[in-house]
């Protein structure tokens, strides 16, 4: 007979204080009051397979509520996923093992995406159910049809991404959306109460959901909800109310279960009062039965489906899509471009060559789903005549993601985890600090989304100091695995714009001026010259005793001096910094090379100087910014900061003298 | 006869207009919409006496929507705020001028917050009618009783944060705070349709407020609804459906006139639209006497409240509370501490000695208000027996702000603002990049409010990476006006609150220690050392090689590689660095004398190097980070990342070969 759903439920709960109590850190509070939704969920409804963890048509489930990973790495382990064996589980939290504190994607087969920052996993979901929409036009319905389920807890709904995460997925009507909340009226400081008052289904109904509420310990309830759920025709939130840490008989529905072990004599307690007699990792028969044959569930749909992909003749498209490999041609009319921009030298802002490198390579290569925080004309990010993704048939290529700067990035990394597309959104720079925990998460994880930062220094001009990044440059180029490219013309946009598509397991912030600025570049020789990270643009005239280094809209800034210091005998080379983390990977001998070995080194950039020294050394000289900025015309604003081709050329002769 | 509302609301049309043509940049579209309802609130309920705009119980007027500053810079000029001058409104946009493209608190008369980044206005009013809630209480309702009123956009409403802002206020009962939407139904790319299909006021209710829609055209409806606001016992929204650029023939109602100047031809055809037959900058008598009468209606009660004042014999309390003067023992209790902690030298972690700094202040400095983001356990902010803040009474010190990080961050700014309160607030170091905008409006404003940002490091351990910071120590540390504090032990983490909450023009991280660490202090000289933000912790034994800079949790790392190297003949002294931007207000001959001049210079901090060439030269020695962390207990992370003292006293020795 097989086991009951109580038993397997009871399963999760005995395993998840278990591995809490092994690594005596963690949270059991989440997965024993959620086990039996999840119960239900993954024997009844998620459509997956799990000796196949990563295929395609999979319904994506997403632990937005990521401290109760041990229900996550329970549900994997029992339902078959290999790699998630028992000794992973007895080795939670700890360096190395495939069980770590919080999920990791690409690093747990069968976890969707990183989660553990509050709110993330809700809005980096709706990017999934945005891709499978997407796709489910482009492929079909029979390759592309399945679901996206979030389990969130009340901090997660506190948290201001929910909110536009919430909106744009009801706004798009994601009906193939679901969200399981834990609504278990604990937070980690006591009771929600004495923090939140609203009403969750009220707020969601206000955005465009259905909404239900269910006793998230009823096994008829749970199961007739997530029936309703693939019923309506928008995003559904199930409010599944709980009792925390359910099982505990001293800590259950207190906040002392979130967060810690429950301790020998207390996990005793809850063997006892479960009925639950066997020993530490010891799983009985039936349970182990019952939970792989629900692991299995999806086998034979999986392989139909791997027939209909044969046979429909999409197949290599589909892999190569999925795979995020790029077309073949896909850079062809660019490469015609850069070699356009080298003859004609064009002086624009660097948004507006970004923008015409969109219309490049936006029709070859089809995975490009492009959007705007509501700055589209600002952000040049809008290819002409594309059609706006949108409800009922998603075909589009832009998405309107409203005044949403955080739950664009957090949507962006889900619709780059779900595979199939490749996106980008733009915003000004200054606001990369809203969506700057969904950039950390990308590149935490490591995927290719790519971030359009125009209006990149105080250059900006007249909207003033609220509006003018100063510190952002330092501030992303600070983040591991993040590419921060601040191309200074045509060339280099072209340059860069390749270089952050080509960079799947790393994201990108493009920087991009909103003020006009010269060419610099009229020659290739065949070569991304931004790949190197930087790379002498302009050698000395005479005996080179200056260097100095600049990206973007100081480059010809930089330029200027050069000759200003060759026009009085002074050899000075020009180098052009379009990413500093393409730098660091070059060899040291050509890093040396490219820093030189002159008597003065000048850094010139609208930013703070953080970072340079790396270029300059702490006794270089940089010319740059170290206040916030301020509201004026922007010609008038880098004479006011003194960041003019004489202030570099004097500030390297007085180091001269 | 005085001019009629129409006429005193087309003086603020088409000196908007005028101003942005003039400029030719700028919003004229929110000002022209949204011209009526500010004509009402300024003239018949705003509490305010334009003779005196900082009088400290007036209400607050936020302008959450900044880019409509010329609605304000009218409001200012035409109720007789003297500095906002006409000639400032011809200067708009310019450098210097009080009339920057956003509005800048401390810079113009009148305005209240600097907002401009979308979202911030509301966030920050919340702290305000929080800080008003609470004086309140302290100095009694004859003293303090003013309101809070918010002129949001469609933007506002649709960041995240405006989320966090509405459930605090709405569960705290902030019954004196009112938002005024402008519910034009225009955004920059468009109606807000494309991207938005919220309903807000049922959003509104249900985190707890009141609300109501109505003509924001209609003057009657207006004062109805600004009326029947004051009477609520709750905060209130009132939905005002304008016309955005309401006045010109051509755009209004269209997303063209939102954020551009509206050329020669259509000021033209808007003049006789409004049937304004006044030239550029000529406002006719009966308008400017009506609006000088109505900037004076609150003098009489400014003067009665200061008369009352007076007589409350709280005047001298009252008046320090306001000016953001600390008490003159505040710091006894503390300075005891230090004695006793130099005495004892307690090792425990950098946040429990915060916990414990707070238990000798808290009680002295009866401005402070804590809170923390539902990690209070975790932050050791709570002063033991402190009542919490919350309706009805707000006599509490402590606020439950709940998982809304970046609510919490705006919360405090908004408090600082009001004045009369010093905020506080915890959650991880690695959230900081969640209320990042609110720090740097913080910054930029120049307030005071402290961060407490506990679990500084991968020594934060299981959690793992996601709750790990590595690059926020940098991050922060680039921003303009932000000290950044990294206390090594009980002494140090004394000395930087001491510093924090003196220093009234700059905001404060605390970056504290999960884990316990050494006492580094045990001596003070009778000198705050932290105060220079680095200093030699301890001299070279043999002549000086080697200088070794450490900050927090890697100072007893550092002074153990110390021993090693001296233990084998290599003279090396350690500099600790509690804080970089206080070392750069040092004098050169003491910035000089702290780094020395070893041959070797060695840095240690489990986070990124970037910032860290100002102390060891770019070809220094960095022992820290250049990746995320991982999942494990926190002594093997620091093992596996290779942060020891073997690794330090190594990597000194390899650079003296």
């Amino acid at each position: 007979m097989p086991a009951p759903l109580q038993t397997m439920a009871d399963a999760i709960r005995v395993l998840s204080m278990d591995a809490v109590e092994q690594a005596n850190s963690g949270h059991p509070g989440m997965p024993m009051g959620m086990a039996d939704v999840a119960t239900v969920l993954w024997t009844k409804f998620l459509k997956y397979d799990a000796s196949k963890p990563d295929w395609a048509d999979r319904d994506r489930f997403v632990l937005s509520a990521g401290h109760g990973s041990m229900l996550l790495y329970s549900l994997l382990h029992l339902s078959g996923v290999k790699a998630v064996s028992l000794d992973q589980l007895k080795n939670f939290r700890q360096i190395g093992s495939l069980t770590p504190g919080h999920p990791e994607v690409f690093h747990t087969p069968g976890v969707e995406t990183t989660t553990g920052p509050l709110g993330q996993g809700i809005a980096t979901s709706v990017g999934m159910a945005i891709a499978e929409r997407h796709l489910a036009t482009r492929f079909g319905s029979e390759l592309v049809d399945h679901r996206t389920w979030v389990l969130a807890g009340d901090g997660c709904l506190m948290e201001g991404v929910s909110h536009e995460a919430i909106s744009l997925a009801g706004r798009l009507k994601l009906s193939k959306l679901t969200v399981l909340w834990d609504d278990n009226d604990i937070t980690i400081d006591g009771h929600v109460a004495i923090s939140d008052a609203t009403d969750q289904l009220a707020r969601f109904k206000a955005a465009g959901w259905a909404v239900k509420r269910i006793d998230g310990h009823d096994y008829g309830q749970i199961r007739k909800a997530l029936a309703w759920a693939t019923k309506q025709d928008r995003p559904t939130l199930i409010a599944c109310k709980t009792v925390i840490g359910k099982g505990s008989p001293t800590f259950q529905g207190t906040h002392d279960v979130h967060g810690k072990a429950l301790g020998k004599a207390e996990v005793a307690l809850t063997r006892e009062n479960l009925g639950w007699p066997h020993e530490q990792w010891i799983l009985p028969e039936e349970v182990t039965k019952a939970w792989k044959s629900a692991g299995r569930r999806g086998a034979r749909t999986r392989k139909d489906w791997e027939a209909k992909l044969v046979s429909s003749g999409k197949k290599a498209d589909f892999d190569r899509a999925i795979a995020g490999e790029l077309p073949a041609h896909a850079f062809d009319a660019l490469d015609a471009f850069i070699a356009d921009a080298e003859a004609k030298a064009p002086a624009a802002a660097t948004r507006q060559h970004s923008g015409a490198v969109l219309e490049r390579i936006f029709g070859s290569i089809p995975e490009m789903i492009g959007g705007s925080a509501d700055l589209t004309g600002s952000n040049n990010t809008f290819v002409k005549n594309t059609p706006i993704l949108d409800a009922p048939d998603y075909a589009g290529r832009y998405v309107n993601y409203g005044v949403r700067e955080h739950g664009m990035a957090a949507a962006m990394n889900g619709m780059a985890l779900h595979g199939g597309v490749i996106p980008y959104g733009g915003t000004f720079l200054v606001f990369t600090d809203y969506s700057r925990p969904a950039i950390r998460l990308a590149a935490l994880m490591g995927v290719r989304v790519i971030h359009v930062g125009t209006h990149d220094s105080i250059g900006l001009g007249e909207d003033g100091p609220t509006h003018q990044p100063v510190e952002h440059l330092a501030a992303l180029r600070c983040m591991p695995n993040l590419n921060v490219y601040r191309p200074a013309d045509a060339v280099e946009t072209a340059e860069c714009w390749k270089l952050a598509l080509g960079t799947a397991r790393t994201p990108s912030v493009m920087a991009l001026s909103r003020q006009k600025t010269a060419a610099v570049r009229t020659t290739t020789a065949g070569e991304n010259l931004s790949a190197k990270g930087a790379y002498q643009l302009a050698a000395a005239g005479h005996p080179a005793q200056v260097t100095i280094f600049a990206s973007g809209t100081e480059v010809p800034v930089a330029l200027k001096a050069r000759e200003t210091l060759e026009a009085q005998g002074i050899g000075a080379r020009v180098v052009s910094v379009p990413c500093f983390e393409l730098f660091e990977q070059q060899p040291a001998d050509y890093q040396a090379q490219v820093i030189g070995e002159t008597e003065v080194r000048v850094a010139v950039e609208a930013g703070v100087r953080m970072g340079w020294d790396r270029f300059i050394g702490s006794d270089g000289v940089f010319v740059g910014m170290n206040s916030f900025g301020a509201s004026g015309p922007y010609e008038k604003l880098y004479e006011q900061f003194g960041i003019t081709a004489e202030a570099v050329a004097d500030a390297a002769k007085r180091k001269l003298a």
